[in-house]
């Protein structure tokens, strides 16, 4: 039942995920409070209130629980038995569900419940020592990608090991349980923003990701891709869909394998990087997907307005220092560009800053692929032109 | 200088104008504090700050200058001679000019300075007395529009006079210093959104104004006219723009009358209801375009991203009551529709507590009137199946 009461949504984390979500949401008269360890975090500005406390931090949850008609989080950290807990104790619904919180935040367990699904993942298995390492080796073959089961904040995970001879540097450079994966001789990597309503599902258009040193760049919407891979990129979303319970955004990294095969990257059960260029490049965007589909609204339509880049702006710098971006003039004049920005006071090196968008003229149905290569030039050249000084 | 650190913008008012205003600032990295008497007011959920305080509250004002880089408005009743003093003050930019917004408060004052720069106006005289409107029947023949020159908050200031005998009761109606103006048989009502920048200009396209009881209703974008008409319209808007003193977006109302000719009803130094379109049908809102003004950062692209028509949600009560609205589902199941909320606790009769925006599949360039008439028809249903209960 859609109410145009104000409705509190209780949100685990208050980074920029948070922050969009609660622009997206105030339309619908949809209030944020939102629970994060940083004071003054990116989301506090245009959120009703922010709980300063850490994401699993068991009393901040209670509160947050108890003063919000539905709860979620934009971050994988969150705390799922907590989440559980404090929506028995308080009757908050929490979507999406923490048990799919739980599957998706160990990606072995998380690849496993594809995999039984028969949904087409890499080929991978869990290393519990360097024999593991060295057996998959002879298994899988070299490259292969060692991975961290579990994300820290801020910690890279994956690690790529190059040979037999790289087994213990590479183990050396990641924590925790882990897992590994065969290398991917991917043409090219694409994702599926996807949402789950009550009793009824929708797909955003199929984005093509544009990775460096294992850091998003670019999306460019729609693929580079054909048909065909579309066709199937969406159908793998739907069947991921169907693996996962309770309502929201999620993102799903995919690649497309030399022959147009597709196989399933990694899951986030939260509005994803790479749904960014929703908010001007769809009639919905994800966030505000994710606001109705938690509060069980009707979902939007997500046609896409016009072909579209993301383009994030990077923290450029060596060394951690306040944020100052100079260059945002370009941006701000140049026609069909958006300019997004997180509010972090600090920049760190490769840190998610900010991100700019860049609308082409062109009919996203018909949109010939060196078009998009130029929009996806021309988007690249804006944020390259922003420099922290 | 455009920076990304936070910047401040403080406004006077916290409608449903300062809460937009809010959510489209907030990607620039651009923080709001509003002044509004109204504890919880709409613009509270998404600003940084509310100061609870009278819009001429000089002391409030003092306060709200003293934690803003940038003042600005978002309604009439601000007091220009503080926002005059504390600018001095406190050195801090007021845009639009206070001197602009002294001139627009009084009717009468705003149309003689048109008229002064030769810009079309209906013919107009002061009103001091009932001999003053008796001769001005003479002059302009019935009915006429006897309005009052300040416009109070939520005070009716419009008259229709429709004859001689009706003179006693219509200036019974309305109240302070009065003006009247010819009758205008116009065709249809108009308006141009237009923003100052830091030495440029933008207009935003032709909007064609659907009134009733004198309270705008729907705004179909493109206007349902001809292109000379179009042009004419956005000619006489750069003409107004040139008598305007400072930065920001103002809502410019004109009469189209029957053998096209173009003259100007009012102007607001504000965004503007008949702008709200802009937020889904342009590339850059009026809401982001004010914030960009009166911070002096370029302007955006002011291009349309699709037909398109704003209807208003009033509050279609009888008496004040607690706002309760119902039959939202139909609106966020309509693809292409946008739904938005203002927030405020009470509904009164016909009084604007949000709106719906519905955007058609057809090039603006080249959208049939037939197509714009169909999409005013649906979007008008949309709100009529919103009631408050």
């Amino acid at each position: 039942m859609v109410t145009a009461s104000p409705l509190t949504l209780g949100v685990v984390g208050g980074g920029q995920l948070g922050r969009m979500l609660a622009e997206a949401a105030s339309p619908l008269g949809v209030e944020l409070i939102v629970l994060d360890p940083t004071p003054d975090c990116p989301a506090s500005l245009v959120a009703r209130d922010q709980i300063i406390g850490d994401f699993d931090d068991e009393d901040a949850i209670r509160e947050l629980a108890k003063r919000s008609d539905a709860l979620t989080f934009e971050i994988e950290l969150a705390d799922p038995d907590v989440l559980e807990a404090v929506s028995d104790e308080f009757d908050v619904p929490v979507h999406p569900d923490p048990a799919t919180l739980r599957t998706i935040q160990d990606k072995l367990v998380q690849k496993h419940a594809l995999q039984d699904r028969g949904i087409p993942v890499p080929d991978f298995r869990q290393v519990d020592s360097r024999e593991d390492l060295l057996e998959a080796g002879e298994e899988f073959g070299y490259p292969m990608m060692l991975k961290a089961r579990r994300c820290g904040y801020d910690v890279h995970g994956n690690v790529p090991v190059e040979d037999e001879d790289d087994v213990d540097n590479a183990m050396s450079q990641v924590s925790g349980e882990l897992m590994v994966e065969e290398f991917v001789p991917f043409e090219r990597e694409l994702s599926v923003i996807a949402v789950k309503g009550d009793d009824e599902v929708a797909t955003f258009p199929v984005g093509e990701n544009v990775h460096e040193d294992e850091i998003l760049r670019q999306t460019v919407v729609p693929a580079r891709t054909t048909d065909d891979v579309r066709e199937r990129a969406e159908d793998v979303a739907h069947d991921v869909l169907s693996t996962l319970s309770g309502r929201g955004t999620y993102g799903i990294e995919l690649f497309e394998g030399p022959d147009g095969h597709i196989s399933v990257n990694e899951i986030a059960p939260r509005p994803h990087n790479s749904g960014h260029y929703t908010i001007e490049g769809a009639l919905t965007s994800q966030f505000e997907q994710h606001a109705r589909g938690v509060l069980g609204y009707p979902l939007g339509a997500t046609t896409l307005r016009g072909s579209i880049v993301m383009s994030n702006i990077l923290g450029d710098v060596d060394e951690p220092e306040p944020a100052d971006l100079s260059g945002v003039e370009g941006v701000l004049s140049t026609p069909g560009a958006s300019f997004h920005w997180y509010g972090k006071h600090n920049v760190r090196p490769l840190r998610k800053m900010g991100h700019v968008t860049l609308v082409g003229g062109d009919d996203p149905a018909t949109v010939g692929e060196s078009t998009l290569t130029e929009l996806h030039g021309a988007a690249t050249d804006l944020t390259d032109s922003l420099t922290f000084r």
